[in-house]
């Protein structure tokens, strides 16, 4: 699992028919001081995050579809958790309640 | 998944029986600002993609079988959308249709 | 498997059921001579590991559904040890001790 | 799946015996201009490829095992393809054929 | 699979039964001309290979667990040879037998 924040959407008119009806979000990865880091991931919702969300992302195939609910799915990234906040070494660095 | 653009097609004469008719294209991996970076991948068309296309790009052997319906094909990399429109921000980066 | 300093934790209000009431840490991938590197994971502590301790961290599903005996559980990274005492070349480089 | 060249031979007298009679490759990844980048891998060759080929390489292990008819063996990374032509943008940037 | 030279042991009190009596080493991925890349790897030891030695790592699950014999094991990195001699485009570049 790593965090990213949530940083576009993608539509694929043309696509496999289990991407039909799910929210495709463009995720960028982040570095330990929360800078954004490396290529971006497409990740299924599945929290309800939006644009400006950090969140918690899971990559692999097999927990991906436990957490979907959908046995035969191809797809691997998906979010499990928006993230209210993350301390590091004891000082909060991060508090999505703003 | 990630994004990645059409390049280019590789040609294999000599190869494992399973990839005889399969198109194989040549993927460049995106970062954030949709620059190539990285090392290109090589990945199955599933959707009719072709040089020039931005795709979206599935990495795992179980997601890659079951989008081909071909439960003990050895491949990992296929092509699972074509791309037709990114916001990052709110702001549209990527239009397809140009 | 690979080496990482516990940094910090994560609190995620929003989250798939699985992740609730387990402690999800910060954890800094180090590189050969200690230094932190790369992007940070998110991982599932197993063994009462807390900020500043050093881990030995797998990544992998199915492992890591072995590790926590929960077979459907949608998670990949977990802690599967706290490092006491590391010898590089002959040389005692750690000692958690200290 | 990703494009290397091979560049070596790896001997290994001590080792696992489903390694024992198989050759295995010291493979250079390729980036998008077909320079060498990152760690070698080292793979398994099922079709007959040598020093100086490009390959294409499958890295997960299902792919493999699939390929080598070898439902239980530990092995990962296996030759799938000699490359023979390779066009980028509707260029030709390589001709094994030469 | 990839090379790694074998640079130290990890000793760690707290961790899986799984581990217990395992020796774990801390292994430093090769670049092709053999200079170490990259941050490090905890291996479990198959081959008795100790400090000093440049080894053939295999890093997937599956084929580590069916290596060490352990269905359940949560495992996923593991020595699989000593290697002996590595020919690099027909010149000798590494022999083991000093």
């Amino acid at each position: 699992m790593f965090l990213a924040d949530v940083i576009g959407t993608v539509v694929s008119p043309v696509q496999h028919p289990f991407l039909t009806g799910r929210v495709q979000l463009l995720l960028a990865p982040l570095d330990p001081s929360g800078k954004r880091t490396g290529k971006p991931k497409i990740g299924i919702d599945h929290v309800g995050a939006g644009i400006g969300d950090r969140v918690l992302v899971i990559d692999e195939g097999n927990s991906s579809r436990q957490m979907l609910a959908a046995p035969d799915a191809p797809v691997r990234t998906v979010i499990a958790a928006i993230v209210d906040r993350i301390e590091l070494g004891g000082r909060e660095v991060y508090d999505h309640r703003g």
